[in-house]
């Protein structure tokens, strides 16, 4: 089955906003076996984005459009759709019931153009979207080439990604001729770049049987390998591919699945009923955040210190005045000092602490911008080391929070934490 | 003059690549008053490569294409272009040299595919690529629409933005029959729903001259004005479309330009030499995170404490066992006394704080997933408010931060913070 997508919107053409989602869908239809032979992007205008359908009916078999589904009045993929496709658009009231709910449930009144969300073409089979007021739908028509299928979700990413998941993926599966299926199974890396990742496991499995997708979006880099075949076959298939995966990521793997390194901290530091306490400067708050967005994190972290300013680290974290001098805020022996610090405050089993240069400004030549110290703080030891980060100061604040979460999950799995990651110079 | 940008490669259409190239063109085109009126992305297969080419031209004057050009077998952009305008390929004995020269300069020897990278199809012009291998070039064709323009360009984002800003923009300017420009304005809101913001300023612009371009990526809710015309007229007519959309949006507004709430949040504290501590229980970090995200925030931060755990919020910020037992730890009188605490603790002017319930689990009929306190206290006063939230995890945390951030910028700025938003109910 081919598959095109369409993303429409003026701030995509404008260069306003990234399109990630064509990129997401993309990587989610390779996962079933379905191949993009086109992604395009047109802005807000009927004429386009019918243009853009018909284009794409002719290298497709599905298009999956995303975008234009808001209450606004530059929100025109489902009149177009309904125009191109000959249809009346006709209100389903289960819809229009539930947005005014929503509305009603935050004691708001619904702005009567919300009702235009509830509008379909004749026909279409609408799909739930329990994350917004905009269902997708889809529909299908009679094309010069037969006939095409087509998906309609709104733009908005967490929207998109739950619809995609919920209702299209399934359907799409349902519709395809063979009786093959695919299976995918993803290991998430830290500690190692792409292009080095796919060096390392470039010859791990047969191309013949099993395919390999690297996805960076730091600070995550994954590969998923997915095989195919017939159904009775395809555990064992995958099974045997993964293992041998596994065997060859050794640590560079902290977790396997739809997973995250938080997630994985929050599973280890769970498991073994131990507790966190961070101490942060250059990160400031990122790792307490992270660590937060965890369902269910109330059972292993206590808190954290955000000490930005040398009177906080002192006056809080206890960290003595003449560390401070004589070693400089960003140092091994200050970061050692906040992570007991902030240890002894929490009484949690863990201090993990950070501080560092995250830029722009605060360089020297002796601690340069991405200067960072990270330090964890147990009863039986401390630990510490000194890395020289790279990039702005998101990227640093991230690597930073990346690799602190690392300490606290390789420490409370009793290995060493500083071999963390490749990193570090 | 209107244009198209053509993306092709196998990594973009299977999701491996986030194309960024489009959206930077995209971008750099809107500034010359270049409308973008399609983009599109195919694999490394010449028929679709071919297809793309043929359609862009049917929407636009000119195309812009990256991709494809580099010295393997599945570069295939020169090779098809050629054929698709029907002309010959030649080698350019000049480019033919100058690859030669830069493998020797680093000592290696040319791999022989490399002098694909010098041929062109006959007629085109040679765009130098100073930073690679392969230049990139332009060429003129009669399609069924009429004369149209093509721009080949290098997929490796740093050798497309030289080449584009050197050799394609200005000949772009060159070629424009109007001397008409292009001027945006945006603003970002906090406190009404895009769709809200929409009615509410529909009819402050005429449409004839100006258009308006909404975008929601929470918590960012922006409203872009662009205006058009003969340059010499264009500053007056921005301005006086943007004055009167700033009187329609009011106290909705919370800055002006590229920003966001915690950069305004920084200006205002800077600007009157105050800091802030935060205290945070359900946004975990966030808002620390969030202010410390600003370059230069270590002027006006602090520093702040994550109280996660009831012992925590007693031991380090001061909250007594009896307000923690008569109130719970969600309530206004918690959040005052954390936002007290943290402002005693770090000495900054204001103490900014939040308890609640992120979800999902912790609810009670009393106080269900989403409630929040947010209080914040100064010198002068201390005030808060309970709000009722909604959403997962991730979006309580996000909203609660953006409340947070808010409720500082008005205090600041000497308002009542708790007009913050019409959020509450």
């Amino acid at each position: 089955m081919r598959a095109a997508i369409l993303s429409t919107g003026d701030e995509l053409t404008t260069g306003r906003t990234l399109d990630t989602n064509a990129n997401y869908i993309a990587d989610q239809l390779l996962g079933i076996g379905c191949e993009v032979t086109a992604i395009m992007t047109v802005g807000d205008y009927p004429d386009r984005i019918a243009a853009a359908w018909r284009n794409l009916f002719s290298h497709a078999d599905v298009v999956l459009g995303t975008g234009g589904l808001g209450p606004t009045a530059d929100d025109l993929t489902t009149e177009t759709v309904a125009k191109m496709i000959d249809r009346p658009l006709l209100s389903d009231n289960a819809t229009a019931a539930r947005i005014r709910r929503l509305f009603e449930s935050v004691g708001r009144s619904m702005p009567e153009n919300n009702l235009k969300q509830a509008l379909f073409p004749e026909g279409a089979t609408i799909l739930d979207n329990p994350l917004g007021t905009a269902p997708g739908f889809r529909f299908e028509t009679e094309t010069p080439q037969g006939i095409r299928r087509g998906v309609v979700m709104p733009g908005v990413p967490r929207e998109m990604k739950h619809m995609l998941a919920d209702s299209v993926i399934p359907w799409l599966r349902s519709l395809r001729e063979s009786t093959d299926e695919y299976r995918s199974h993803t290991f998430q890396t830290f500690g190692i770049s792409e292009s080095a990742l796919d060096e390392m496991v470039a010859d791990v499995l047969d191309p013949n049987t099993t395919r390999l997708a690297f996805r960076a979006a730091f600070p995550q880099i994954s590969v998923r390998i997915t095989v195919h075949g017939p159904p009775e076959k395809l555990a064992a298939r995958l099974e045997s591919a993964a293992a041998a995966m596994r065997e060859r990521l050794g640590e560079y793997c902290y977790g396997e699945g739809d997973t995250n390194m938080e997630t994985e901290v929050g599973k280890v530091l769970a498991a073994r009923g131990a507790t966190i306490g961070v101490a942060e400067s250059c990160s400031g708050g990122l790792v307490s955040s992270r660590l937060t967005d965890v369902a269910g994190s109330s059972a292993y972290v206590l808190g954290g210190v955000v000490a930005y300013a040398n009177a906080v680290k002192q006056s809080v974290l206890g960290v003595s005045a003449t560390t401070l001098e004589s070693h400089g805020a960003v140092s091994v022996e200050v970061a050692e000092a906040m992570a007991r610090g902030v240890r002894k405050l929490t009484g949690a089993t863990y201090g993990i602490s950070t501080t560092g240069i995250a830029g722009p400004d605060g360089g020297t030549q002796e601690k340069p911008v991405g200067t960072v110290c990270i330090a964890i703080d147990s009863e039986a030891c401390t630990a510490s080391h000194r890395y020289q980060l790279w990039g702005n100061r998101e990227w640093v604040k991230l690597l930073t929070s990346q690799i602190a979460l690392d300490w606290v999950r390789r420490a409370a799995l009793g290995e060493d934490p500083t071999r963390s990651t490749v990193l570090r110079k």
